[in-house]
């Protein structure tokens, strides 16, 4: 699914935000004007919930898929980025899974940008894709914010094939797990309403039992949705995170060669439509074509690997 | 999509609610017993509103599809069937299409049954099945209601392909008509919640501009109720209609071979799992399983015809 995520918003940014003109540099973190260089794990800017929550879920994943993943070797100016006048921020983290492992690969980013009305917009996220050797639904999380009272959460196991064609692969996954009971847990707050991704792609993409809500605190602000991310986001999510890891990551599956070239027909192109709708969307106008292009370059790299 | 809908509500009927033991009789409509024969077309029991809306939508359909379509040669006993004690009555209406027509079938069923607590349940649909001739969407449009001041709402051209597979079908279908605004239309009213069928299966059957909505105007009151009906569900329903007569049972669609065989095998499936939801659920629980045994069997008979 997305990897740069602003696409989600509907509009998250008015059309007179642009990155600085004409051509933004990158600048790698060794450079003498950064004097806080940062790293995925960092996750700055946002409150200390829903820091603490993405860092738990890396070092969780991190932990448990420990020797299945090759260490992290994106470039440094693309570890870490931003724009001239460091009005926009971004991270990126990929860990792929070594040959023998289920693990195709795991991609965490942050991004970080001042808004023009003086508040910012912070995406957090982590996303964990598998290979053909299993048929296993996908792992992603997405924490939207662009108001201290304001929260877009996306929360899903993708699936990997057609549902309708095959209802024993529902049954697996979501029927015969708490999936479907975690996502009305967090439905029944009344700060909470169902978010719809403006591309309907993006929503041919998710599970039946998947969490696309918009948390809404303004009556009892930012302290309020602190306590929605600490109490009903945080346990929620590691709770998926942890069906995902014993369930999909390290569970097994039988796929035959005809099964296995469906996957990979079908994960290419999930990947490919992802990469169009981000790349012909809002990630150029917030770091500006050049740093995009890098990064999107990295991506790719991973994604067609 | 489901024919004899109470699944789709969570828990219609408290347990303790069963048809008339030990085994309810058929009554046939020329039963001397029966002083109201009924028709599909009358949708008894409902508010003007409802009413007139579904007898336009059968009307503009009919119309529409004209010569395409053969009569109805359901059974007087399942046109029309009620249990001993006249607490619930169902009629069901069926055209198949002719060898020549798209249409595969029309198939129309209302319910109405009175509940232990006072109130009543009532449900109306209409839906339309294409065959593999056509890869274009379905129709489909239920109304539950089991108050005056609650309404769930499905409204839906259920795709039958892999969207996700698909991207051209999704651009075709859904990106380049109004059925995501339409969609919008509904959700922005405050009576509007979102709706979840309790199965699963059911949810992964619908496209991406579904609407599946539960409409509670306890505030206003029945006539508010009407009032939605009357000025957003009527016209949003109409339209939708519309985009599918013209768009999809009258639009042409090339399919080879293959993609003929692959329709009728998830067309198929799609129909085997609906009824087997539907069976397994409240229907035999609301007509008793003789009545319920034997409007099943039409609805088999159609479905694998």
């Amino acid at each position: 699914m997305a990897v740069v995520f602003p696409r989600f918003l509907n509009s998250p940014l008015p059309s007179s935000f642009s990155p600085p003109s004409p051509r933004p540099q990158i600048f790698a973190s060794s450079s003498p004007m950064d004097v806080t260089p940062r790293k995925y794990t960092d996750f700055p800017f946002v409150s200390a919930p829903h820091r603490n929550l993405m860092v738990d879920l890396v070092s969780t994943m991190e932990n448990r898929l420990h020797s299945q993943l090759k260490p992290c070797v994106v470039p440094s100016d693309v570890q870490y980025y931003y724009t001239p006048n460091r009005d926009s921020h971004g991270s990126l983290y990929i860990r792929s899974g070594h040959t023998s492992s289920q693990v195709d690969f795991v991609l965490g980013s942050w991004i970080h940008c001042k808004l023009p009305t003086g508040g910012a917009l912070n995406i957090s996220s982590l996303s964990a894709y598998l290979n053909a050797s299993t048929d296993a639904p996908n792992f992603l999380i997405e924490l939207i914010q662009n108001s201290p009272t304001s929260l877009v959460f996306l929360l899903d196991l993708p699936p990997r094939k057609d549902l309708v064609l095959h209802p024993e692969y529902l049954q697996t996954f979501y029927e015969n797990t708490r999936l479907e009971s975690l996502r009305q847990t967090l439905e029944k707050l009344p700060e909470v309403q169902p978010y719809y991704s403006s591309a309907l792609y993006i929503r041919c993409l998710t599970s039946p039992t998947s969490i696309m809500i918009r948390i809404n605190t303004e009556g009892g602000g930012a302290g309020r949705m602190e306590e929605i991310i600490k109490d009903h986001v945080d346990p929620v999510a590691k709770e998926v995170l942890g069906i995902w890891l014993e369930q999909c990551a390290c569970g097994h599956r039988t796929v035959d060669e005809e099964g296995k070239a469906y996957l990979e027909r079908r994960d290419g192109l999930i990947k490919n439509k992802t990469i169009e709708i981000d790349i012909g969307s809002s990630f150029p106008r917030l770091f500006g074509p050049d740093i995009a292009g890098r990064v999107l370059e990295v991506i790719r790299e991973v994604y067609n690997g």
